[in-house]
Formats: structure tokens, sequence, C-alpha cells
């Protein structure tokens, strides 16, 4: 636990937390406050962000740097997503915010090439905005709402994180990815390994990764369920700084020599081998060889994880002179327009093309099933972070994580494949300038803008102030490591409904049970029970804004997932967390009464809930900072807004 | 008229067809069979012809090359996408079909680099298919069924058209492209200018387009509802040939010197100017200086029509050093994976990626609405060759159809505009040698091969033998140029639907009245009361397998588009030829009777058609070849060859 401010021995997440912290102490577990310097949205969050940063009715952002990407909702097939980008565009345009316009490519990398320094602190709507940990920054992904909070006060408020050091020691072998180092951490953590914690990478085998190797660790990270992942700064940053035509930006930061976590897992890189992680979690990690020969059907390099011009340049290396397995579909998208145009410009592309590659737009698509799903119950090799049940768009499909270069293999082979014997090693790419393209950015300022605003585009639900007991029934029990793709899916036919909340409510919790819509509808909201890591994945807040439009009072779950707990709050819905024991307490038949609500959530005593059948009670326990009860009590943070302000 | 056989004053399109000819005279309007060369589909025909060449049971196919290309359904939103690519795969390796795949690009495009032979047949399930003409070609566009009949047996039936000359003289000015050649032809012709003719065209002005400008022009030709289109061949086809590696396939083939047409169109090149067809429809052609100035919100860059090497190399040209306007969204698809390449090597990709254009997938993409769906109320400057209502993906929307050259300069400009004082005019692209792709395509022939069949794979739908009366009601009425994108709408949503008869159903006629499915089914079928040119635009069959699904057994319109004609029949609905002063008899409310159809159909004597209510009658127009009245006597041609065999 760390209680010093300014000491001596401290690790750099806390350096970097401690020069920002405005409120509270960094004292793991506590409520803290701190400065923030940049913000990002995506479009498919952000929608809802800038719809709730004009509820807030303010002028210039008040963050040195805020950017509206656009690469999420890209298909276009139908209004909805050209409406969605004009509407983020004018919002832009009037409060300041860069808007990076579609095409330019993937948010996490943009953000690293452009506009990423060490020192500085970034919240972003998408879990993987941790992706920027690689700059030396503290990065965090977080709801809608409290990114349009942080862009309209310059503040974001956590539950101060733990440490956990990830210590790196030796040297990758040849055809060992950066991805096989985090699918490594992961296999050793698990899915919930990072909850509540920042993962903060030491030791001298950092120095074998470059910047956007680190970029590809820190970005799955996020799977890990961390509040962010972050490396020091060195020469390599700075190459990668230079690269991009910002070596002024370079500021070096570490942590102190004698700097202590909480956590410490060790890592030899030397022994490392090609990882997979198999259907349907990031954690399922095996080594890539017990899946040699297993047929497959596509493969799909891309993503914020593994779109780096580097990813790009092994994969086209393996591909060249090579022919795409008659059997695969093989797909890639670069992660941004600088990097196509490189690829385009030193041949690689063309490598891609002549092995019979299909190219795509720079954006997420597949990773986020925003496109080529696979074949019914087809094997997908994917770089990307996640391989949830169903996210491909492909309900029966089973969906592999695994490197660029393994995916590039298997896909000449038509095979699992991480046999590079006919290889020879593959060279880092050189750090030779980035041509930069200005012209996808938009930077205008005009407080008067009129905001535009599409058919699709509906209001944000608001909740109701908190009263004294909760009588409803239990519309939902789900079990272990329920993600908000489970609570609200985010495929290619849902994306484009990101702010009509009315639409995406109907689709809520359908691949777990598809009467849930009408059975809370029916029940005119109820509360949900969860098992542990609930609301893990996606920062989606969605999947709090749906429960709170379907009159939704409370989550009761054996552990919740960071972001997914801030969104429950920051739409009034409790968080309640139960013990093991205590979670056959409920019954799919019964009405429940939570008691005594108001002296509960003032003083954090525990809930008594009672089965209203039976008469039989447990008890829950709700931890709520000072600012988080507020938020309850009335029923919302927007709610506390309008009422008292955002400074409580 | 011509009766000639091997005469001394051939046009170039019936020294062609003569050439093939199998059955019947080359008198225009009487019925004849052709042999054909070639074969090609897309995806979205495809799967329906490929299930309808599998319940004939046959070998390999019947004609010299048959291509399997997948250009439409490529976004794979969900897993029917790639199960149809799947599917189609495996029939092509059973019938010794050539497989292009994914990410090859668009069918025409490549059918013209490839496999395009002067003096040769080509059919295709695709209406842009006359694209090849440019080839000196006889390339007509089909149903599937007709297309799967082509392949089984070599063999394609036909109303043999009439000719009409279109002479072509003078030199373009700089800046008027291929694209306005065609659009001065539609403004004189009308969208229904070309039906049942072949269009050839001639002159020494042929000598100022090049073979891929040539194929814009009969590309075209399909939205003047004609047979085909047809241009001689000479050095600058030699030239292409060459240039795609292929000089010993090229034929000189042209009219002869003294050859006679039906009729003729004039049209000095040197007069012309960039051009614009207004919503919603090809044939709404003004000058773009009438329009110069109005404020756009995208352009749209690609489409078999404008994809071309050197009209990607013009727009690329044109954007080069400059801004996509802040209010546009540029998308550009390339037409093949080829051209991609090249466009990538030679830098002009890199040009277009930092003036901010987006990149898609080498395919149909927007053309179709699949995907890049405009802004509601959006207007968006095209490429393509159609701009129906709601195409585009958005019903609200305004879409123009325009050069590439119009369209990238509008897209720096933010609006229309076809001022191009400010730049030199723009060389004709070199025909240095294409970079092939050989890895995009599939040459494999396995008889025994298993098919592959995704759940979303529905049957065939059947007709049933006609009777000698019928009485239904009037399901539907409709004005004139009902395109088959009314009839079955070709969106995103949709297309991927394409094998799954009974779900497109639902939506059939939705946007001309959303009822018409509902009414249909409560009636147990019925018929349909048309304007003139029913059944214009795309060839899908789609357009006819719907109403025989639900059962409709007769279309009765003033005037039939040819190959939606052919759809209904082989579907085995009557297509019947009203007056236009007995338009008015149909009558929403009343149910009627087809008299005596078995003798009519015999002899093609007027059916005899009462209202039952009011006991009035009128006469409708039957003219059916042998060929077509056994098809419809057996309720469809599936039905006829499972009885009879195929050569009746």
């Amino acid at each position: 636990m760390y209680t010093i401010r300014g000491g001596k021995n401290m690790n750099l997440a806390y350096k970097i937390l401690n020069n920002h912290l405005q409120k509270g102490e960094l004292v793991a577990g506590t409520p803290i406050a701190i400065k923030i310097d940049q913000t990002l949205t995506q479009d498919s969050t952000g929608t809802m962000a800038y719809l709730q940063l004009e509820a807030m009715n303010v002028g210039h952002v008040a963050v040195e740097k805020a950017v509206a990407y656009i690469d999420h909702n890209m298909l276009q097939t139908g209004f909805e997503n050209m409406d969605d980008h004009e509407f983020i565009r004018s919002v832009a345009k009037k409060h300041g915010i860069t808007f990076s316009r579609p095409g330019n490519g993937v948010c996490h990398q943009l953000q690293l090439e452009n506009f990423s320094k060490p020192g500085k602190t970034l919240v972003g709507s998408d879990s993987h905005t941790p992706t920027c940990g690689a700059m030396g920054m503290v990065a965090i992904g977080a709801g809608g709402l409290d990114v349009a909070v942080a862009m309209a006060t310059g503040t974001y408020y956590l539950s101060c994180p733990s440490v956990l050091q990830v210590n790196l020691t030796g040297k990758r072998k040849p055809f060992v990815s950066a991805k096989d180092v985090i699918l490594k951490v992961l296999q050793e953590l698990s899915v919930k390994g990072g909850v509540n914690k920042i993962v903060e990478y030491t030791g001298e085998g950092i120095k074998d990764l470059s910047l956007t190797e680190r970029a590809t660790i820190c970005n799955m990270g996020a799977e890990l369920g961390a509040t962010t992942s972050v490396f020091p700064t060195d020469e390599r940053t700075l190459d990668y700084l230079k690269q991009q035509g910002r070596a002024e930006d370079y500021v070096e930061m570490s942590a102190d020599e004698d700097a202590t976590y909480d956590e410490r897992l060790d890592i030899d890189l030397s022994t490392l081998e090609p990882m997979v992680a198999k259907p349907h979690s990031p954690d399922a990690v095996v080594s890539a060889t017990e899946l040699e020969g297993m047929p497959i059907n596509q493969v799909v390099i891309g993503s914020c994880t593994n779109s780096s011009l580097n990813d790009m340049m092994h994969a086209a290396a393996i591909l060249k002179g090579h022919r795409v397995n008659d059997n695969v579909s093989l797909v890639i998208a670069p992660g941004s327009s600088s990097i196509l145009a490189m690829l385009s410009e030193n041949g690689a592309l063309a490598d891609m093309i002549h092995a019979g590659a299909r190219i795509l737009e720079c954006g997420c698509g597949p990773c986020i099933g925003m496109g080529q799903a696979p074949l019914s119950k087809g094997v997908s090799l994917r770089t990307i972070n996640r391989n949830f049940k169903g996210r491909s768009g492909t309900n029966d499909a089973s969906v592999y994580l695994v490197s660029p270069e393994v995916a590039a293999l298997s896909a000449i082979k038509g095979c699992f494949s991480s046999d590079f014997s006919d290889y020879e090693a593959l060279e880092e790419v050189p750090m030779t300038p980035f041509i930069k393209n200005p012209n996808y950015f938009i930077n205008d300022y005009d407080p008067n803008h009129e905001v535009y605003m599409g058919p699709n585009i509906k209001p944000v639900p608001r909740g109701e102030k908190l009263t004294d007991s909760y009588t409803g029934k239990m519309v939902l029990k789900v079990g272990d490591n329920i993600s908000t793709d489970h609570i609200v899916p985010s495929d290619s036919k849902l994306l484009p409904y990101r702010s009509n909340v009315p639409h995406l409510a109907k689709f809520s919790f359908y691949k777990v049970d598809p009467d849930f819509y009408k059975r809370a509808v029916a029940n005119n909201g109820g509360f949900i029970v969860g098992g542990d890591n609930y609301g893990q994945g996606s920062s989606r807040e969605h999947a709090a804004l749906v429960p709170n439009y379907l009159k939704i009072k409370a989550v009761v779950a054996l552990s919740f997932a960071r972001i997914h707990r801030s969104n429950l709050i920051n739409n009034g819905i409790l968080p309640l967390v139960i013990k093991k024991e205590d979670y056959d307490f409920f019954n799919d038949q019964d009405s429940f009464t939570f008691h005594n609500l108001k002296e509960s959530v003032e003083d954090n005593k525990e809930v008594v809930i009672s089965n209203d059948t039976t008469g039989k009670t447990i008890n829950a326990t709700l931890t709520l900072s000072k600012r988080e009860k507020v938020m309850i009590e009335y029923g919302g943070l927007l709610n506390a807004i309008k009422e008292i302000g955002g400074d409580f």
C-alpha cells in the first residue's frame, strides 16, 4: 500500500498519478480524482459521450487534447453510421475537439502515433485506451459519461488501483511476438488478474520490445481486467517519437530504483514460444504447437492490438511470394492511414495483395464483429484482443487469438502453423519517418457551430432518485464472466444504434436469455444477479444505459469489472456484492425487497435483501465512494450534475 | 430486319451471333438459341444459379470458361456471406468452374482483364455483363437460371435483338470522360431506349476511346435496357490485351463496310461536356455546369462502371496534393486486386490516402448499397451506374452519377464542380503491363467434391403446371419503370439472403407498398399490374423467384424489361402485355379471372381477363417463343428440364 506522496520508492504508475492527483491519496482502493490531459472517444461510444457532453452545456473542452475518432461504425449499411459521424464532427467543432475522419484508422494506433506523450494522463471511451501506456502514460478506458465529464471538467474519478509489477528478463527467440508476451501474462493471471490494478512493466527485458510491441502488451492488459498498463520510457520510446516527427515530446519516465509494488510476476522472455488463446476467452492460452495442423477457414490480421507498421511488415514478409491457402480467407486491415500509405509505398501492400489477401479499410472492422463474420462453425485465427463467443458475428464460430506472424504463416498453410523453419528470422522494421496524413484530421473550433442530429439519435436515459426500499423481481440470473457483449451485444446489426438506447434495449442479453427484454418490460424493471467479474470486456456504457432505460435498479454479483461498475453507478444502478454462498439464495420465481437503502448508501452499510415469499434474508456489500454515493442518490451522474454541479 | 446468314452487309453484333447461332434465324423479335463460350456469375445471383445447376445434376460445365466471382456480399456482417462463398467455391470445384476469391475485385473488371476475347459470347448473372462488349464480344446479362442452363448445356435462348448503331465522331475535350459519353446516350435514348436491342458503336470517334473507356460505355448500356452493347476491335483492343499479357487472344472484329442497322444515333464527341445523372434515374441527365456549386456530403469512386486503372489514376492525379473537403467523405474502391496492387506500386494509392480518401476493399460495395450509405437526406456523387431511390441504403438520400474526374474534383471542392481550369489536361495512363494476381483464382476440378451447404441456403421455389383458367386478386398495382430493386430490394441487410427466398419474400415491394407481402400471403398469390418497362435494372432473378414463391401467377404490364421478362417465364409466371388504355381497367378491390390460358399460351392468342365483379373484360397479349411456352406450361424451366430435358 502506498501512502507516500512524492516519496523515494515510487513506481512509475504512482508517479504519474501523483503528478495529476487532485483529490484523495494514493492508497489502493480509496477514491481519487486525477487531472486528465487527454481524452479520446471512438464513434460507437462517442455518440453517447457527446450527447452527455452536450447535456452539460459547456464550451471548449477543459483538457489539453481531446480527439474524436471514427473507427467502429464504418460499414455504413444504413444512414445511421454517417449521421453519427456528422453528429460527432459537429460536436467536435463546437467544443474544440480534434476530429479524426473515417479511414484514418483505429483510435489507439492513431493516438499513439499522433498525440501520446510520456507522463500524461488519458481517458478514453474504449476499453483498449491503455494502449498508450506504452508511451509512459496512465491511459484508462472509461464509460462515455466519465469521458464526457473529463472533457468538461478536466477531472476523472476512480478508485486508486494497486500496482502489479511484471518484470521482464531475457530476449525473445525469433518469431516470438509481443502478442505472445501478453498471452503468457493472460495465461498466468487470467481475465480477472488485473482488476483494480495497474500493470507496470519493468526489467531489462523491456529493451527487447519496441514501442509498438509494448503497445500490443498494454492494449491487451484490458483483457486482464486491469485499470491500465504502463511501460517506462527509454531510447526506443524516443526512436518512435522521432519516427513520428515528435522527438520534442520525449520525457524520460521510470520507476524509482527502489520502487515497491503490491504484487510481482516474473517472465523470462527467452522461454516464450508462440501462443494461442483458444475460444472463447483471451486467457484460455496454450502453446501454438498444441494446435499445429488443425484446419482453419479464416485469418484476420489487424485491430488496435496488432496493426502497427512492424506487425504489417512481418505479415507481408511471411506472405511474400506465397499463396493464401485455397481454404482460407485472409483479411488484413492496417492500423492507420499512415501505415497503409507506407505499406503501399514500400511494396509490402503489393506483397500482401499478390499473395491473395483481402485489404480492408483501416478501422476496427472484424475485431468488433463489424464485418468478416466467419463461416458457420468456422475456425478463425485473429490477431485481435478478444474471442468472446459470438463477437465475430458468427455465434457458432471458434476464434483463436494469435500473433501476426502465426496468423500469416497459418493463412499460407491452411492450418494452425507456428513452424517457421522455412523462414529466416524477421528483422524489426527500421524506424524510418512516418509519412503523416494531416488531411484526415479536422481541427476546427466554432463555439456557435450548430450540432447535427440525425433521426437515429435518441435522448440519454435518466434514472430516478434513490428510494429507501425497493421491491422487484429478479429478471435475470447469470454466471461468471458475463461481458458487456452479453449485456448489450455489439454485432454489426446493433452497432449503428449506439445513440438509440430504446432500440438497443430490445436486444439486451438476447444471446443469454432471449426473453430478458420482455420480462424486464413486463416487470417494469427489477434486478439482475451475476457471478464473478460481472461486466468484463468492452467499456461500453450501453451495458448500463440499457438497464437504466429498462428500470433495472440493482445488479447483485460476486464481483464486478471496474469500468462496468462505474457505468452502473453513473446510471444510478446499485452494484451490490454478495458472498458465493448467497448466490443460490436467488431464485427465478420470487420477488425480493432491498431494505433501508438510504442509510446503507450513506454509510456503506450492508444492504439487507429479503425474499418476499420465504422471508429469508441475506446481506450484500456496498462500497461506494463519497462521489459514488451522490450519483446513486440522485439516480445517476447526469442528474447529479444537473442538480448540484460536477464538483462533488 | 436481317434475314441474311453470312451476308455481306452484316453488322458486328449479328456477325458474332451468326457465328454462334444454334437455333432460329437472325430476325429481330424471333427466338434464337446461341452457343455460349463463357459464363460468369457473381455471388448474390450466383448462389441461386448454382443451386439450379446442382438441381440439373450435370458434370463439368459445357462452356470454354465459366467463372464464379465473389464481389457483392463481402461485408460479412453475419455467417451467411462466408457460407455462400464456401458453397460457391465447392460447386465451382465440382463442375470445373474458375473461382475468383473475395478481394480479387468486381466481376466485370476481372472478366475483362483475364478472360474476355474478341468474337466470343458470354452470359452472366449480372445485368452489367455487357461490359465485355468493349472487347468485341456479345456479352449478355441474364437470370441465374439461364446462366445455369448455359453452363450445363452451352446454349442460351433469347429473342433476337435488333441493332442500334451509335456512330461516334470527333475527339473529346479534356476532362470529358467515357462516362459522359454514355450519360449523353442515356439522355438521348432514355432507360428504355435499348430494350430488345444491341447497341453497336461505330465511327472514327471510337479511336478516341481506350478499351476500358469502351467498357464504361458498354457497362452502362444496361441502363438503356439494351440486350448488350458492342465495340469493334482495333489496335487499342490489342494494346489492352498486351497490357494483360494476352496479345494472342486478339482477333480483329468489325462490321462489314456496308453494314446496315435498324436505328442510328450520331454523337460528336467534341461537343460533349461533363454530365450528371440526377436522382433517381440514370437518364435524368444534365450538364454538370447546371449543378456547379451545390454542396455535397459524399463521393464514391469505383464500381464496375468506373474502376479501371485509368479511372483510378485520373482520380488520384486530381486528388494529389489536395485535401478532401471537411464536409465530404470520399470513398474509393479499385476494380481489381491487380489495379490495387499497381496503384500501390506507382504511388497513386498513397496520393489518394494522403488527400484523405477512404480506401475500400475491391468489390461492388456502395454501388449495390453494400455499405457507405450516405447521410440522411445527403447528397452523394458516385461514379456508379444506377441511382435508383434507396439503392444507396439511405432512402432519402440523393445520388448523382458522374465521371471519376468530376467526382474527385468535387470531393476537394465540397460541392459539384466541373471547372478544371486549375488543372492541366490529364494524359491517358500508359499501357504498361498489368501485374497479375493469380493467387485469387482457384482452378480446381473434382467431380466428386462435396458441396458445402450452410444453414442459410433454402430450396429453389418451384411453380405449378399451367391451369386453363386462373382466378385471383390483383395484389399490387404499380407505375412505370418499376425496377427489380423495387420488386426485391437489394440493400445490405437483404443481400446476404439471396439463397433464402422465403426470407427475401418478406421484403418484396416493401418500399413501394409495405403490405404487399402480407396481402400476397393472405390471398394465396394473385397477380401484379405494372406500367412501362416493368422489371428494369438489375438482372436479379429473385424478382421472379420471390413472386413464384408467393404464388403470383401473372404480371400484367404495358411493357417488360428483357431480363426480367425471361426470369418471369423461367419461373412459370405469365408476362402479359396490355394496352395503355386498359391500365385503368384494374382496380384494387376486385377479383379477376384469366380465361382459356392453355389455348392462349399454345397459340399466342390474346388472353381474356375479366373483372369478376363487373363482368367487363379486356385482352392481354402473350408473345411466347416455343421454348417459353413449354416453360409456362410446366410451371417453370427447372420443372420442364426435370420432365423433358433441356433441349426443347
